[in-house]
C-alpha cells in the first residue's frame, strides 16, 4: 500500500516552490530584532559595562546586561525532562552571563527597530574585562592549577563507565595479541542552511508565544519555563518548518532570551536572527574526542576485548554534556556484543565554543576508535578486514551485554557481504600490487557501526499521535513529532494511509507544531522518531479504523468485524474485491446524522520500551595523491540494516546526506581555533570548509531489509547513522593505499603532511 | 468551584490591552488586496464589461469577471449540511454574476498592490448593463408579471407550515373572540463593529488556507470547497479572534472568493476587507417580515388559537431564505404550546440586499406579532395583560405540541411575577390616571419569548472538546465551539475547571480555531454553544479525570475511584480534606516516568439530540411625548430563565447587548433603500441609526435560575433571546400610554407621527 513505496514527500511542492513558510517568513506587524553582544575574550569577567550610550541611540528599545537577569541558572540540552536526579541535565546557564566563558559569550542583548541600529548600538557598549588564562585544550582544563570554568566542577561535568564480558584488564592478558592506539576527532559545526531564529510575542500578559526553528518544540516549551519562572502551560512553542538542525536545533538556544525580551517589553513581538557568524561560534558544536584504545585479538580471528578510554570536550557550557560520551559508549556496544568491553568517559570544560548534539551523538567519535582498531587488529593477524569484522560483529539473536536485551533483527553481516560485492572487494584487492609506490595509490576500506533507534532506557521514549477522518474521507495527522527536513511528516502519512488503508495522497499532515495543541512528543533527535512514532502512529490508525468500520457497519448493518478499508472505499474483509459503501459516505454519515455517529477521530499517546539498534557499513576505494596529500574518493558505497525501508527514495536521501557529511567529517571540517585568544578563524562559509555537490562522490546506498517487530512498521533507525562509518572507513582505505595510519580527523592535506612526513613518504 | 462564578474573562486581558490579534493583524509578506466591483443597479444584465483599461494599470494584479468564474452554483447559509436532500440549502450563488440582483452586487473583483490602486483600477472598469425592473416589495416580487429574480423560483424560496391543537379555522370559530392584525418588521443590519475580512494563501499547489473573521470555520471549510470543487480536506479556515458577528458572519461571505484568488495567483495571499458600506448593503440583513395574525380566546382569558402567516423578504439571495421563517415559526410554538396554532410561511426574493442569519433568526420578527395581538386579546377580554400571559404561557411539564418534547425546565411565569415586581406594574398602573391626555404620557408594557437552545431536530447538533493536563496540573482547552466576542472560550474554561476540579486559572483556551485540528463544531449561531458544547466538555473534562485519577491510582497505590481532585490537588474521595499527591505531580509523574503513563488527553464529539427552550420577558416603561413623536424608556428590565447562569457578569453583558439591540430595533433601525433604483441611503453609521450609549437607558436584568438537565452544567440559550422581547414590550407601552397601538418596526418618530396623526392625536 504506502509503506515501502517512494511516495512524493508531502512538503515537495511547498519546497520547492517556495513556498513553505520558515520562522523568518513570518511577520508580525511592530515586530522588534535583538542582538547580543557576545565578549572578545575567551575567558574572564566583565569588569564593567557601560550601555548609556547604547540606550540613547534613535530606534533602540533596551538594552539588557548580565545585571538584567535572574540568577537562576538553567540547562539547555534537548533531553527529556527526567524524574530521576541523577538524570538532571546540567545546570550552568543564565541568560546573560558575567563570567565569560567563551570568545563569543553572551553578556548583553540590544532590542532595535531594526538590525542597522542594532549594529550601531552595539558599537556603542562598553565592557572592561579582566581576562583569565584561556583553557583552550583538555590538558589545559584538567591540569591541577586550572582555573574553574564552572565554581565546583573541577572543569570535569560528566564521567561514566561499564564493563561487560569481564574485567578487561584480565581479558585483555588473556588475549594472543594486544593492540593499543590513541585517536582524535575534530569539532565541527552542524552547517544547517537556516540558522537559529526565534521570535516571541504575547496575546495577553499570561501566555508567551515562541516561534522557533526548533527541533524539540515540547522540550523548548519546558525550558522557557524553567528559565524564566513561568508555568509550563503559559509558553507555546511553535514550530514552522525548519532548514535543517543536525543537533543543533536539539538545544534551547534563543527561546528564553526571546521570552524573556517579550515579557520585559510588555508583549511586543521580537526576533533574534543569528548570522552565520554566531551561529557556528555561539550554539554548538560536536565534541572533539580523544579516545585511547585497546584491542584483544586471539590468532584465530575472535575479538575478545575492547578497551576505551574517551576524554569529550564540552567546551564553555554543558548543553548536553557528558550525555554525548554516555551515549556513544552506549551505541558502540551493540557492535560486537560478544567481546569483552569497557568503556570509561570523562567530559570537560574548555573555553571553546559549546558542544552539544550532533547527528549521531558521539557515535561517530567512538566509532572511529573503534573501526581504526579493529582494523589494525585484522591487519595484525592477517586477516582480511571484513572476514574479521563478519567473524566478530552483532548477529540476530545477539544480546546487548549490558542490557540483556535481543537483537531481533540484524543483518549486518549482511551488509557486509553485499557491501564487498558492490565494491569488488576481493577482486580489487587481488589485482593490486602489494606495496604501491606511485605518487597516486589506491586502497580499499570499510568501517561498520551500530546504533540505536531511540533512547530508551537511559532516556523517556514518547510519542504521540490524533488523527482526524475528514468529511471527504481523507485524514488529518496531527504528531507530536517534528518535521525539520528529514521527511517525518511524509512517513507518519505513509503509515496512516498503511494502516487505515487510504491512498497515500488522502492523508494530510499537519506539518506545523504548535505544543498548545500538538500531542507531546519530545522531538527530533536520536534518530527516533519514525521508530517511536510509528507506534503511536499504529495504535491511533488501528483506533481510528476500528471506530470508522463500527460507524461502517452501523450504516450498513454489517458488523464491523466483516469490514475493511482498502484504497479508501469499505470492503467485505473475506472478500475485499467486494465493495460495500465509499468511506466517504460512511465519513459524511458519521459527521451528519442528526440521531448519531460523531466526527472520528483517534488519539494515543505511547511511551516504547524498546530500542532496537541499526547496523550498517561503508566501504570506500581512494586514491590517493601522495605528493599533494589528497584523497579522491572513486567509490563509496553504504549498505544498511535498518529495518523495512518506509520510502526509498527518502531514504536514499538520508544516506546520501549523511554519507556527504560523514566525509565532510572525515577530509574537510574542522573549527579552528586560536589557542591564545580562543578567536574562530573560520566563523564563515568561506573559511569552514564543506564539500560541495562537486566534492561529494557519487555514493552508492543499498538497504538489506529486516523486520523489526518492536516498530510499527518493522523500521528502524536511518536518520545519522549514515553519518558514522564513512570517515573510519576512508581513514582505513587511505592506510591500505599508503601504509600510513591517520588518527585524528579530519584528514586534510595538512594533516596527512604531517603523517606522510613522519612517515617517510614525502 | 467555577461555574455560577462571575470569573474575569480568559481574553479580558488580551482585548483591553489591544493586544487580541483579528484578521487584519495578521500580514503575510506580500499579501495582495482586493475588492469587488459592484452594480450600479439593482436589477439587470451586465451587457458588456472591459478591464482591459484596469488591468494595464500598475500595480494592478489582476481582474476577474463574472466570465472567469466556474458556472457552479453554491449555497452561503452557514448550515450544518444535511444528509437530506429536503434541508439542502438553496444554491443560488456564483463567486461573480452576469445577473445583477441588487444594488451592489458582485460583477468583478480587482486585484492589486494596495488598496489605492484598487480603488483607480475600479474606475477604469467599464461596464453596460440591461436594466430590468427591480422588484422592491413583497408585493411587486410575487406579482403575476413579476420577471423571476433566480430562474424557476417564480420568486419564491421557501414555504412551510405547521398545525397543532385541530384544524384553525374550526378552533377559531370556537373561541369567544377572535382577533385579527397585520405586523410589518423591517430590514435592519448586524452593526458588527469588525466588518467582513478574509485573507487566504497556499503553501504548496494543493492545500488552501483561509483565514477569516467568521462565526462557523468548520462550515466554511466545507462551502469553500463546494464553491470551488476542492476537496474539503485541502482546505483549512482559521478564526482569530472575532468583532463580533450577529449572524452576519454566520454566512460565507468572503472565504470562497478569497479562496479562489489565491488558487488562480498561485497561492499568493490575498485579502478582502470589505467597508462598512460593503458591508452594510453586501453581506447580510435581517429579514423584513409582514405578518398576518388572528388570535382566538376566551373570556376566561384562554388563549386558543394563534394563525400566523408571514411572508419574509430574503432580498436577493438565499443565504439562509426560508430557513429563517421556518425557524421563526417553530420557536413560537413554545410560548403558548396549549393554544392551537397554525404557521404558514412564504420566503421571497426580491432585489434588495441579501437577508440572513441574524441575532435570534426570525423570532423577533414573529414574537413582535405575537406579543402584539396576545396584548390586544387581553386588552380585549379586559384582563391584565400580564395576568393573560401567566394564565397562557408555557409551564414546566408542557410539551412542544409538534414534536412532544418535554420542557423540563421552565420559570416563564416566575420570570413574569419577578418582572412584575420590579417594574411595580400593579402600583402604577393604579396610581396613573386612566385616559392620559397632556402631550408627555406614561406607559407599561410587557412581552414575552421562547427560544430553543440550538436547532436540534431540524438541524444537526455536534460538539467536539478536547483537554490535555499539562506538566504543570494546567489544562489546554480546545473546543470546536467559537469565541466570537460573546464570551464561549470563558465558558467552557469554567466547564472543565468545574469537572475536574482545577482552579479555573489553570485552564488556557485554544481561542484560535483551525479547522485542521479544532474538533468538530458546526458554529456559533442559534445560542447553541453554551449548551451543545457544554455536553461535550463534560464527557471529555470527566473521562479526562477519570485517566488523571487512574493514574494517580498507579503511583499512589490508591485505586482511582477512592480519589478526587479538589482545587489542583488529588484528595480522598471520601474525606477530600485529606490531600494525596498533587496533581502537578502526576501530571509529571504520566508525562515523564519511562515505563507507564503517557500525555493525558481526552476528546469527545458529541451529538446533541435536545433543545430545551429558553424562555424570558421584557417589562418596560415609557414616556411618549406625543408631539416629538419620540419614546423615552424610563425603565425596563429583562428577566431570563436560562436555566443555570454560568457567569453572572458575562451573562449580564449578554442580556445588555442584546436588550440594547431590542431598543434599537424597536425604536431606530431601518435601512432605507430608494423604492426606484435599489440604492440603499444610510449604508453607513451616520445615516444608520444605531444607539449609542447615551440614547440606551439602564437595563435592568434579572435570571430565574431553573436547572436543565439536558445540558452539561443545567444551563440554556443566553446569547439571542435579549434581543427578542423589547420591541413588543416597547410596542405594547406606546399602546399603553397613547391608546395607538403602532403595528410596524422602527417605531421611529416618523412612524409614530404617521400613526399619531391617524389617531387624531396630532
Amino acid at each position: 500500500m504506502a509503506i515501502g513505496k517512494s511516495v512524493k514527500r508531502v512538503d515537495a511542492v511547498a519546497k520547492v516552490t517556495g513556498r513553505a513558510r520558515y520562522t523568518d517568513d513570518f511577520y508580525i506587524p511592530g515586530m522588534l530584532v535583538a542582538k547580543y553582544l557576545r565578549s572578545t575574550i575567551a575567558h574572564g569577567r566583565v569588569k564593567r559595562i557601560d550601555s548609556s550610550k547604547a540606550k540613547r541611540l534613535a530606534g533602540v528599545e533596551a538594552v539588557y546586561t548580565y545585571e538584567d537577569v535572574s540568577q537562576t541558572k538553567f540547562a539547555t540540552a534537548g533531553h527529556p525532562y527526567s524524574l530521576d536526579p541523577a538524570h538532571k541535565d546540567v545546570e550552568d546557564r543564565l541568560l546573560l552571563t558575567q563570567h565569560v566563558r567563551y570568545w563569543g559569550d553572551e553578556i548583553a542583548i540590544v532590542v532595535a527597530e531594526n538590525s542597522l541600529i542594532l549594529q550601531e548600538a552595539l558599537k556603542l557598549v562598553e565592557v572592561e574585562y579582566e581576562e583569565y588564562e584561556p583553557l583552550m585544550t583538555l590538558e589545559a582544563s584538567l591540569s591541577k592549577d586550572a582555573r574553574e570554568i564552572h565554581a565546583g566542577s573541577n572543569n570535569v561535568i560528566g564521567e561514566s563507565q561499564y564493563t561487560v564480558g569481564g574485567k578487561i584488564e584480565d581479558v585483555l592478558a588473556g588475549a594472543d595479541i594486544v593492540l593499543q592506539n590513541r585517536y582524535r576527532t575534530q569539532m565541527c559545526q552542524h552547517c544547517h542552511i537556516e540558522n537559529h531564529i526565534a521570535y516571541a510575542y504575547m496575546d495577553d500578559l499570561e501566555h508567551i508565544v515562541v516561534v522557533s526553528s526548533t527541533q524539540i518544540p515540547h522540550i523548548a516549551r519546558r525550558i522557557v519555563g524553567q528559565a524564566l519562572g513561568v508555568p509550563w502551560g503559559r509558553i507555546r512553542v511553535v514550530k514552522p518548518y525548519i532548514g535543517g538542525g543536525f543537533g543543533a536545533k536539539q538545544d534551547v538556544i534563543l527561546e528564553p532570551m526571546v521570552a524573556f525580551l517579550t515579557l520585559k517589553l510588555g508583549g511586543r513581538p521580537i526576533k533574534i536572527d543569528l548570522s552565520r557568524e554566531e551561529c557556528m561560534i555561539g550554539t554548538r558544536t560536536r565534541h572533539p574526542f580523544d579516545v585511547k584504545m585497546r584491542a584483544g585479538v586471539n590468532r584465530d580471528g575472535t575479538l575478545v576485548a575492547l578497551d576505551m578510554e574517551a576524554l569529550s570536550n564540552t567546551g564553555a557550557y554543558a548543553s548536553h554534556g557528558h550525555s554525548v560520551a554516555g551515549a556513544a559508549g552506549a551505541k558502540s556496544r551493540s557492535l560486537y556484543p560478544r567481546a569483552a568491553l569497557h568503556y570509561h568517559a570523562r567530559t570537560v570544560y574548555t573555553n571553546m565554543p559549546t558542544a552539544g548534539a550532533m547527528r549521531a551523538y558521539g557515535a561517530p567519535q567512538i566509532i572511529f576508535s573503534v573501526d581504526c582498531i579493529i582494523e589494525e587488529a585484522a591487519h595484525k593477524i592477517g586477516m582480511d578486514p571484513v572476514e574479521f569484522r563478519i567473524k566478530n560483529v552483532a548477529l540476530q539473536g545477539d544480546v546487548d551485554p549490558l542490557t540483556g536485551e535481543r537483537f531481533v533483527s540484524c543483518g549486518l553481516i549482511e551488509c557486509l557481504q553485499r557491501g564487498k560485492e558492490l565494491i569488488r572487494w576481493d577482486e580489487k584487492r587481488a589485482a593490486r600490487p602489494k606495496n604501491q609506490t606511485g605518487p597516486v595509490r589506491r586502497g580499499l576500506g570499510v568501517a561498520c557501526f551500530s546504533y540505536a533507534s531511540g533512547t530508551y532506557p537511559v532516556c523517556l521514549e514518547i510519542a504521540g499521535a490524533r488523527i482526524i477522518l475528514n468529511q471527504d474521507a481523507s485524514l488529518h495527522i496531527q504528531v507530536g513529532a517534528t518535521e525539520i527536513g528529514q521527511g517525518l511528516d511524509t512517513i507518519v502519512a505513509q503509515m496512516a494511509a498503511e494502516t487505515i488503508g487510504i491512498p497515500f495522497e488522502d492523508v494530510h499532515v499537519v506539518s506545523t507544531q504548535d505544543t498548545d495543541v500538538a500531542p507531546f512528543d519530545t522531538g527530533a533527535y536520536a534518530s527516533r522518531q519514525a521508530y517511536v512514532a510509528s507506534n503511536a502512529v499504529f495504535r491511533a490508525a488501528r483506533e481510528l479504523k476500528a471506530k470508522i468500520l463500527e460507524h461502517a457497519g452501523r450504516e450498513t448493518g454489517i458488523l464491523g468485524g466483516e469490514l475493511d478499508i482498502l484504497n479508501g472505499e469499505i470492503v467485505d474483509r473475506k472478500d475485499p474485491s467486494r465493495k460495500v459503501v465509499s468511506l466517504k459516505e460512511v465519513a459524511l454519515d458519521a459527521y451528519y446524522d442528526k440521531e448519531h455517529g460523531a466526527q472520528l477521530t483517534a488519539e494515543v499517546s505511547h511511551k516504547t520500551r524498546t530500542n532496537a539498534p541499526t547496523f550498517g557499513c561503508t566501504f570506500v576505494e581512494v586514491e590517493v595523491d601522495v605528493p599533494l596529500c589528497s584523497v579522491d574518493i572513486k567509490e563509496i558505497y553504504n549498505v544498511h540494516d535498518s529495518g523495512v525501508i518506509l520510502n526509498p527514495v527518502m531514504a536514499r536521501g538520508q544516506v546520501h546526506g549523511g554519507v556527504a557529511m560523514g566525509i565532510a567529517a572525515g577530509l574537510y571540517e574542522e573549527m579552528l581555533i586560536d589557542r591564545e585568544s580562543g578567536y574562530i578563524y573560520n566563523n564563515n562559509f568561506l573559511d569552514y570548509k564543506i564539500p560541495t555537490v562537486v566534492d561529494v562522490p557519487d555514493i552508492g546506498c543499498e538497504f538489506i531489509e529486516t523486520y523489526e517487530p518492536t516498530s510499527g512498521y518493522g523500521n528502524k533507525a536511518l536518520g545519522e547513522p549514515p553519518i558514522i562509518s564513512p570517515p573510519p572507513a576512508i581513514r582505513n582505505a587511505i592506510w591500505d593505499a599508503t601504509g600510513v595510519k591517520i588518527n585524528e580527523l579530519p584528514m586534510t592535506p595538512h594533516t596527512l603532511f604531517k603523517y606522510f612526513k613522519k612517515a617517510g613518504l614525502l
